[in-house]
């Protein structure tokens, strides 16, 4: 088949295999992203091997992702985040801190030296927003309180992971630790949030008319696709992930008047886009390398530690909640998602993991985000949900 | 920069140089496809260089072609296509033989071998569907009768450019004239039209409820999505452009009660990929190849010669429109766009052209692409048009 031709049927594949999933998650009465992720792994080069992950799949599934953040800064409003601000840098300080503890532990129990152990440790810390967020959305429990101290925490969790992660690789390269580094990247990261959020903020509500462009009725939506490419290519730029600055740019336009208009004209992207992030997430696991009791015992255990460690952490962070209000946001914490496998990855070209770590801390990011959904939509639920 | 990091600013660059050479030629009453176009070639590797092309991006240019393909099929009307089928037959044919016949001589004339001049007369026969058809749309005349005859024709003009190649490939590998591969790919052609156009057209009519699946409010929009890109990977796998496939799933889903509303929801997802389609168009042009007025000349030379060939031989072919329709038809005909540009890469890949002849048939392809939009506006105003 020419190359092409085999790109198309991988993209065939994967959005067919994501809706097919979906479809029978809903119908079992869980999330749909459980459906996609399951349907990846199933499609994917393990198991029936009839889509290929080939780099135009990959970016795909990064736009998806970059969309999907940037549909919940849109459901996002800045007031309500601030007034949860104190308890969610609590959550995600907590939930970075015990996980962290909780992986190193393992690792150092497990016979790696003290670099090795903190590479491990960092995926223990990772939390993919993306994942539960679209829970969440599903659920029409957004605008919840836990909902937005989730969110919040998750992306206080991404910065300290990009911050510990420049720790391990100046360990890494044998110059001994990099405090100038380490000071940069704090100041870069605070500093791009808060540009965003201030300043971009101030001119949105100035400026919004200037959306109104006289000619293409599409124009606002089409300007705010650009505001949230741009915002994701310079977080990516300053070493923070692609999904933190999409969510700053639907944050910063829910500001705005268009703020609904813009949901209702991006959900179309949405069902188009979004669900190749979760099936070429699933596609990612080789389940070839699981194939081990051994192995399997360790997936386990180290997922066990994963969630334990971040439920522990985090629901403490928002113990002012209550018992229940405090395990929906511990919960919500759990899945690692893409976060994890990108650090596993990261191992994997560093030589620092071996296949079997490699492969099950991917597991392990796997299994943390299939059981959290399900735990989610029950904790959620029997309360006022309004459906999305 | 990180390679992942290099990907998204491109994707961000050409969306943005989308938008900006859009807003540029609305305001000069311009096509925005032109404003695209030049943008494209502007921000691509020889001019500015600020965006690379790599396969993500040519992917999304192509998913751009084939979604906006899907939505020109869903503007359109079987019965209405019906109306104007010997018509479009007799401009398809026409305007393939001519422009065969000038380019030929052309290449003749310009010391090439028979071969490499079946070739270069292959590039002066293509058609672009794509930007004639956005055109059409921007002005709100795609329901017109000289519309139609013109995507009949050009997808006529495809599948005799196929044939073409087939021919010109079977004389290159050495084996003499294919007569049974010819005969299997025109079997398979006609077949996979026809097969798609009665019998999904039959299962398009009987079952578009199942289209109304209970939970999601976006199915259709998302069952449509799964049958374009699948009869687009079936037009591709069977040596078709996957436009046609795409073409026919709009042409079969438009005769389903879901047809107004997947116009309105898949308007957020066009505006968003296929300004890709028409800017990446444009970065695949090499301005450097162009640097010597001997060059220069050759291209004006050629592509005056590509299109009065098409135009003579497409507007004949419609005569019965009388003048001023056949001339309309004749200027739909002339873009060669992508088409030629493929066929010109695949002239370089098999070693036919040198840099030279590769470069002046690019240009050629991209000069009738701009020259066409701003003579269909001129050509289809005045009239009755309604706005899309």
């Amino acid at each position: 088949m020419e190359h092409g031709t085999t790109v198309l049927l991988s993209i065939f594949v994967a959005f067919l295999a994501a809706q097919v999933g979906a479809e029978i998650a809903q119908r079992l009465k869980m999330p749909s992203v459980v459906g996609q992720l399951a349907a990846g792994v199933i499609v994917g080069p393990s198991v029936l091997a009839w889509a290929e992950i080939h780099e135009p799949l990959r970016v795909l599934a990064e736009i998806g992702a970059v969309l999907l953040l940037f549909s919940v800064g849109l459901e996002t409003r800045i007031a309500e985040l601030k007034k949860v601000g104190k308890v969610a840098l609590l959550v995600g300080v907590l939930g970075v801190i015990v996980p962290f503890m909780a992986g190193g532990a393992w690792a150092a129990a497990a016979g790696f030296d003290s670099y090795k152990a903190m590479f491990v440790a960092a995926a223990f810390v990772a939390t993919s927003a993306g994942i539960t967020a679209k829970v969440l959305q599903e659920l029409g429990v957004i605008s919840r309180i836990e909902s937005q101290i989730i969110l919040g925490a998750a992306i206080i969790d991404d910065v300290l992971a990009m911050l510990l992660l420049v720790v391990v690789s100046s360990l890494q390269s044998g110059t001994g630790f990099d405090f100038l580094r380490l000071g940069t990247t704090i100041v870069q990261a605070l500093g791009f949030i808060l540009l965003v959020v201030v300043v971009g903020r101030y001119v949105m509500k100035r400026s919004s008319n200037l959306m109104d462009a006289p000619v293409d009725p599409q124009s606002p939506l089409i300007i705010s696709l650009v505001i949230c490419l741009g915002l994701a290519l310079a977080a990516a730029y300053i070493g923070l992930a692609a999904i933190i600055g999409a969510f700053l740019a639907g944050l910063i336009l829910a500001e705005t008047d268009h703020r609904s208009a813009l949901q209702k004209e991006s959900k179309p992207i949405l069902a188009f886009v979004v669900p190749f992030f979760f099936v070429v997430t699933g596609m990612e696991v080789d389940m070839r390398m699981l194939a081990s009791w051994d192995v399997l015992g360790t997936v386990l255990l180290v997922t066990l530690l994963a969630v334990a460690a971040k439920l522990v952490g985090a629901s403490i962070g928002a113990a002012s909640l209550g018992f229940k209000g405090a395990m929906a946001v511990g919960v919500g914490m759990v899945p690692r998602g893409e976060v994890g496998i990108i650090i596993a990855s990261l191992g994997r070209q560093a030589n620092v993991f071996g296949n079997t770590t490699y492969a099950v801390i991917i597991a392990m990011s796997l299994l943390t985000s299939v059981i959290a959904p399900p735990a989610l939509k029950v904790l959620f639920k029997n309360e006022d949900a309004q459906p999305a």
